[in-house]
């Protein structure tokens, strides 16, 4: 981490294999329109029940990315 | 909620005449420029007192959306 | 409050109305199964929205009733 | 807000009707003893149940007034 | 999410293989008894070690269902 | 701790004697009707004054159980 | 509780006696010069060590007390 | 620290030159009605911006002084 | 503060001379594409190691700013 | 408190007599190879339940001890 | 849990593969120097993101092991 | 950060000139033993007062290191 300044959003993945694969998504989403990510942290990790199982892994995470001058 | 991903900002709507129509504020102004809000979650509640009475209720909230593919 | 004891349950009440409705709600939805019921705490506030707008407000209260001996 | 020096206060507000009355309440208290008020910001919303509804809403603020020089 | 009432209840499920299995236990063995089940929020990770490595993932979940009417 | 899974209640004990003596008898309350109790963690210590002294000790613990399969 | 309106105050207490003690102490001093004290809450729990050995337990309390018409 | 009984007071100080200079105002309006003040803590900071820049730093702290018997 | 709708943004700013100056590194650098910027609050101060001393200090701060009608 | 540095280490103590006597045994445990210890904090306070009552008290503080240059 | 005393280390690990990997290296590595590890608790999950995905998962964990006497 | 393991430690650095200041001598000592320190995190913000007048700036950090294979 250099003189950079970082701005942070908040995204909500979700999957239906784990938590760490709902990061994943939320990652592989946010590069499509953004660039220069560096880092993430866990915010809250939920899901949605259905049939008495884990239907769908929700994992919101704080998403750090270089902002160019 | 399915396997969407979801984008959270934040926003501080304000109204003279109760908290909740702050957060109702808040949500009309977002609706102007984004589609696909699902839920709001409440993050912060204060207000501006004038002449020993509340003015202005003013509540922050966390606002989620669906992000097209 | 005396030497009682208390046990807290934890419930999510919804109103299309207000936030003060939907704890009413939850109140009057437990009332009908728990006796004693002595006070109550919001833990969080929540909502949907729908169409650009609020749908449902949605709060989570604490709520403390007597445990008879 | 200036290079004025502000104090807290932390009062809880009660009243039959809602919470945003019972936060009135406190400030309208308030307003007997202090001048300068500016604003307030809520920490714990509570509230009292007698016959399975709620009789008071309790709202703890905590406000903010200048302080002379 | 609609007018229910949601009731919630904590559950500490525990694991040999992951955490995310360990919440998976904890929802199997609550469907035995409780009905329609909604969605759960990670409280708390922790885990047992036995020989210089994880022997037992145990996560605390809080988990929503409805009240019927 | 093995792979059992743990329910978690919440109980606020008050007794006249001392802040360990609340919790005392919040477990003491709690073992007529549940089996199996573990550990608990202190959640909140309050208290009630009366004549300037402090006529109840009030503390909130937070009891895990072990479910029967 | 009614509807009178309640104001906080924050006192740490010391005694080398006990961490209740310490409580004690900070009411008792406050009885000196507050009136119709309700309940208090503990905020933060320290102590001062001298020769391996606590010295002195200090207790963080919030004291609510009612504000006179 | 010994056997004294102390009281908090919780103090917004602003200042155009610095985080630190707003912590010596509040502490220095402090002093001109306030006597026995031992320490200090931090409990938020903030700013107001004006042009792009910071115009006022504004940081609460909370302020515990000696308790004469 | 008057009847606006406030949006927040969340950027680590990053300097080696001081915290302080790593915010306003942070708000000059949001200046160059947001208008209407009027508070900021401190969210967290890291900073990073190298040689044994601070190489630079890192602030995230929380940036409210109007949004126009 | 002087120009001096403080390190923190956590400990969680634990008694079959009261919270208290937990802490007490901590410090008496930390006394053994740690020199230099000031003060202390709880962090947490939990205990272990056998037969229906409490067996172990365990709490777990913050200790904290001057460096030597 | 008995009488022992229990030490707390907080350690972050890092992994390619998972999350709970990243866990499983911390408690791997300390098992080097550390005997007698019980417990751990997870503080903080974050990661490293390169080229659009996790390149590093890094997990902040507390362990506790018993103090011998 | 790469899939090193990384120790985390608390210090507490005072200083009379600023808080900045104190960081930067909880890391100076913190040099004199420990090697590999890559960031450091504000845990807490204090200071003592003397004479109506910060007397020392007393800053608690938390601060990660590599640990050596």
């Amino acid at each position: 981490m250099s003189e950079h300044i970082y701005k942070h959003i908040n995204l909500t993945g979700s999957s239906k294999v784990s938590s760490d694969d709902a990061i994943r998504a939320a990652i592989a989403r946010a590069a499509k329109s953004v660039r220069g990510m560096h880092w993430f942290e866990v915010v809250e990790t939920r899901g949605q029940i259905e049939g008495g199982a884990v239907k769908y892994w929700q994992v919101t995470i704080r998403i750090a990315f270089t902002l160019e001058d």
